[in-house]
């Protein structure tokens, strides 16, 4: 399996599946403060997280150890769609006649379209080993919510997704997905939880929020014995499952016989993200030369223009208080067709890293990036989800910057998932129906200031 | 790479990409006759067919030479995906539990989701080749229609595509998909031909058909200098480049250690099957023991309700006479979800091997067709298009036989693409408001009735 910079794809074997995840956190010389449970002021200890996630996951979350092990009906799962490829964009690179080399390493070949599955089986499997019978969680517009379906039909979980309501009527497909695999899907705010029923009595016409989706969920898993509850990022060991991505990407320069100079991922949460980044981030903190960048849209600047302080996870000011790069959890990010990255705050982890200067974020508004989109559909086949294609878009930014000095730098962009379930942004793009936003300085100290005072 | 029947997918290096295509034609002992030309009752020769195709592609479809050289700018596009894996389905296998052996061979990791952008990429090719500036094509579904419009953005082609009213204004993704790659996409009927425009006059409100589409098409292109016609099943050429599939499947069962005893294919036009079983016919004709079955849907049964006889390809009477199996060119199928296998006849190459024993084909209703799909889903991940469904069903019928028999077979399906734009389809299936049809005796003989005297 000889192989040179003329290979379109690196391929690994299935036999090549990594058989630990990267921990980031043994690697860090500082770590981020722990949660602060809101009431108490208090660090929020493993008991208070008992009713929500499996012990296994609680250890995850607070592990300092290098490698975790994947147990092996996870790797068995991965194995549908794992290793990913790596693809060198051969026909981007003359499309754009640039001497950079564009390499893509994609996760939409997963049966969900995305990367959120790497994380989805391996919370089912320990929720199945851990006696659970139920699981709840949120989605907005559907990419996590289909890919823990899919693994619940896998490890033969119960699943209720409250879907936003706003998302549950634009985005039918999404649903239906869902309900293929066998899980339950209903609109938020419903009446089937306290928190939307209260919603429903003031507003019974409310499209919904993911704040209010999350209480949703997390009410549901609280109140019932055989239900716990799932999030898709955010968290340290949903950062932790993506590290396949990156290990994977690894060996696969390896066999390119390159390494990237700079590397693209989109942020919402973060986990995409740092799923590729971290294992880079591991080799940059030995003394390896390599730009890592985190690319966010305009409509929701958490990085470029959050502060970084302790803030809620949730509208609803249900979750514990995380210290990160946040918009604060009142703010209300325009309404963008990439779903996944409206999210007011950021991953402990990556914020940090931002914060020590480890990783760079840039902003990008939308017309730019389904601009790139379209031209990466075009050369490369593959249609980008519109959260992937700010990656796309700042990677072509920077293959056009070495088109005008000449530089062969090596680009990674991770390609977090396709688009087949969002054709109507691209519809509204081709038709120049889309708008670009940036929220003004106004609103955004508006949401800064009422951040809560705790733990700074 | 060792790799034994714990393998769950088996994958090849690009470098294994088929260097020719196989053409059955070589080893066949007789031949399907040349198609006729309904106002001459001649044969068509190569001249006729000139206005719409470009000569590499007539002499394919008349070539008898065993192999036929893949030009590598077409390798070069088939990189992007291919070649695609072969899976072990260890899943779906348990769920049965049967001591079958079940794979599937998975075309929907191309970017258009499907098969058909190995015939797609050669045609445009070809056309680019012979200084061709536009492409015309029908499309029903759309899947034909999207995997043109990728191929004519990498070959720098203009294409327009007359897509049939009905799904034109039911599926607006697959117009979307073809938009975001550069192609035109109308509702036919459309003002923009004379064909189109005889329709409109009668029927303001027609939602079209794919034999007024396919009418529309070939108009165009017969009307302008720079422009040509493309097909996307049925013809010899077509079914020639499809055949990448089984030459790369058989490569995959040497690496399993094993070789299938049955192999499933859906069919409509029947490029699919062809591409999967003609490599594996060719060694029955050699002497080898395999049952290679066809399946297509009690809505549309050309093969096993058909007769083999002369008929147009098309509802319009505009195409030469082709003997084939078929249910008349006046047939309407009923509104079954899998649209492509919606057509009145069978590939000749298709027919002439079910005519003389060498394939069987067998009909399934479609509830029966969604209940697998959904059962494969949940075992396997892949939401399967409702035409490749056929195929799931029937193998899951075989592998549930060989639970009862305890033969240890090995069932090979053609999993022709993904279900991603049709969950439509199954949102009804999954609601119970999926009909299954029959077409009565007496609709079937009126049709056939209808069939042209001639060359018989």
């Amino acid at each position: 399996m000889a192989k040179d910079l003329k290979t379109t794809k690196f391929v690994l074997d299935e036999s090549d599946v990594p058989t630990h995840w990267y921990n980031l956190a043994a690697d860090l010389p500082a770590l981020p403060p722990p949660p602060i449970h809101p009431g108490t002021g208090q660090p929020v200890g493993p008991d208070d997280l008992a009713p929500l996630f499996p012990m296994e996951l609680i250890l995850q979350e607070v592990s300092r150890d290098r490698w975790i092990e994947i147990p092996e009906p996870v790797r068995d799962v991965y194995r549908l769609w794992r290793p990913t490829p790596l693809y060198r964009a051969h026909r981007l690179e003359r499309v754009l006649g640039t001497p950079a080399r564009i390499f893509y390493k994609y996760e939409g070949v997963s049966p969900a379209g995305s990367h959120k599955p790497n994380t989805a089986v391996a919370q089912a499997y320990y929720n199945k080993q851990a006696g659970v019978k139920r699981l709840t969680t949120e989605t907005g517009a559907g990419q996590w919510g289909s890919a823990l379906a899919m693994a619940c039909a896998f490890f033969e979980l119960e699943l209720k997704v409250y879907m936003v309501r706003a998302s549950y009527e634009q985005k039918p497909y999404r649903r239906i997905l869902m309900e293929t695999w066998g899980a339950r899907c209903v609109p938020s705010p419903s009446p089937d939880t306290e928190a939307g029923r209260r919603v429903l009595a003031e507003h019974p016409d409310s499209p919904g929020s993911l704040g209010i989706a999350i209480s949703e969920a997390v009410e549901d898993a609280a109140t019932r014995e055989d239900t716990k509850y799932s999030l898709g990022s955010v968290l340290n060991h949903v950062l932790l499952h993506q590290t396949v991505i990156g290990q994977e990407a690894q060996k696969q320069f390896e066999l390119a016989g390159t390494y990237p100079d700079v590397i693209f991922g989109c942020v919402g949460g973060g986990s995409n993200f740092a799923g590729l980044a971290f294992p880079f981030v591991r080799e940059k903190l030995e003394g390896r030369d390599i730009r890592i960048v985190a690319v966010e849209p305009t409509a929701c600047p958490s990085l470029t223009r959050g502060a970084y302080t302790f803030d809620f996870g949730d509208t609803g000011r249900m979750t514990p208080l995380m210290k990160m790069h946040t918009l604060g959890h009142t703010f209300i990010p325009a309404a963008i067709h990439a779903g996944g990255l409206r999210y007011h705050g950021m991953a402990p982890l990556v914020s940090l890293l931002y914060e020590q200067g480890i990783i760079e974020a840039l902003a990008l508004p939308q017309n730019a990036v389904f601009e790139g989109a379209v031209l990466f559909a075009r050369a490369e086949g593959i249609v980008p989800a519109p959260e992937s294609a700010h990656a796309v878009r700042a990677a072509i930014d920077e293959a056009r910057r070495c088109a005008e000095t000449g530089e062969e730098k090596t680009i990674l962009i991770g390609l977090s998932g396709h688009g087949h379930f969002d054709l109507g942004a691209y519809e509204a793009y081709l038709a120049g129906r889309l708008e670009d936003y940036e929220h003004p300085e106004e609103e955004i100290r508006k949401a800064l200031a009422a951040l809560p005072q705790v733990g700074t």
